[in-house]
């Protein structure tokens, strides 16, 4: 898995897929899913809807690190799993057989059969909305895969797949951010 | 276009369409292309990234109301069109086609092409991170449609348009809000 840009990181997240966020607690790694995350700058900030209710969120409060990992459609099983189970009594990564690997800069773990990992920092945490705001420090992107397709979950049971990918970069090139 | 529960209008943004969002400021209608959005939660809440460098933002600030428009694959150019241009000095809904329709409960019009239209009004603004919280009021769909899919903006002017669908209905069983 190589480095990308950490300032192209937010096209990771724009499309709306459904990602995996690791979280290290200073004794164990834990994974959740999540759907309700959103770009907010190129920095790239992202915010992220969690709370108490989810058993990652006391770790992301703690440790104020956490890593997104974008998984493919191969995943999907992984994806329900991970999202319907909780780490309270659960190791998530044995259990589903995903491999913690070792960033740079935070404790909490890339994962190694994701598509894309991106190392953030909290900067904040909007109690009143359960807003948690994330900064993207590192990201690191696997290009030599064949299955390149994220999944974006409906909410209702079911996901969609990416399908084809249509150019409008001339159209938009006096709104892109530079180095597209 | 008929009108949906409420409750289930989370699921037209959970899988992240890039999306048009409706404001009038007591004078006239424009309209903005978003892809900085997520759910909050299933009243519906939604989260929404833009501050004072949208124009479309003072008609937030100051109507407390918006509607949210699920565009399709056809509307790619006005999707565009719509992000690259400011309707301080532009008609938006009559330089791209886009016909308004009006809504049961805000001042913003509903745009008749789209697939879905989800009325809103502002919650609250955290303006230290230039969040508009909304929380949808009513919501339309236009099921007989033929064309159904939706675009991803990835962000560097490509966008995804959806592909299959999967369905993970029981697996997810005990994690769906009721009605599905």
């Amino acid at each position: 898995m190589k480095a990308m840009p950490i300032s192209q990181a937010f096209t990771l997240i724009e499309s709306g897929p459904v990602v995996f966020v690791t979280t290290f607690d200073g004794v164990k790694n834990n994974i959740m899913t999540i759907s309700w995350i959103m770009v907010m700058d190129f920095t790239p900030r992202f915010a992220m809807t969690t709370g108490p209710w989810n058993y990652s969120y006391h770790a992301i409060e703690y440790s104020k690190e956490c890593v997104i990992a974008i998984p493919t459609v191969n995943l999907i099983d992984q994806v329900v799993g991970v999202g319907t189970c909780s780490g309270t009594d659960t190791d998530k990564f044995e259990k589903f057989g995903l491999t913690p690997m070792k960033g740079r800069h935070v404790g909490a773990p890339l994962i190694d059969e994701c598509l894309a990992n991106i190392e953030c920092r909290v900067v904040d945490i909007v109690e009143k909305h359960n807003i948690v705001v994330l900064e993207g420090v590192e990201a690191y992107f696997d290009g030599d895969r064949e299955e390149q397709r994220t999944l974006h979950a409906v909410g209702d049971g079911t996901f969609i797949v990416d399908g084809s990918r249509l150019d409008r970069r001339e159209m938009m090139r006096s709104k892109l951010p530079q180095g597209f």
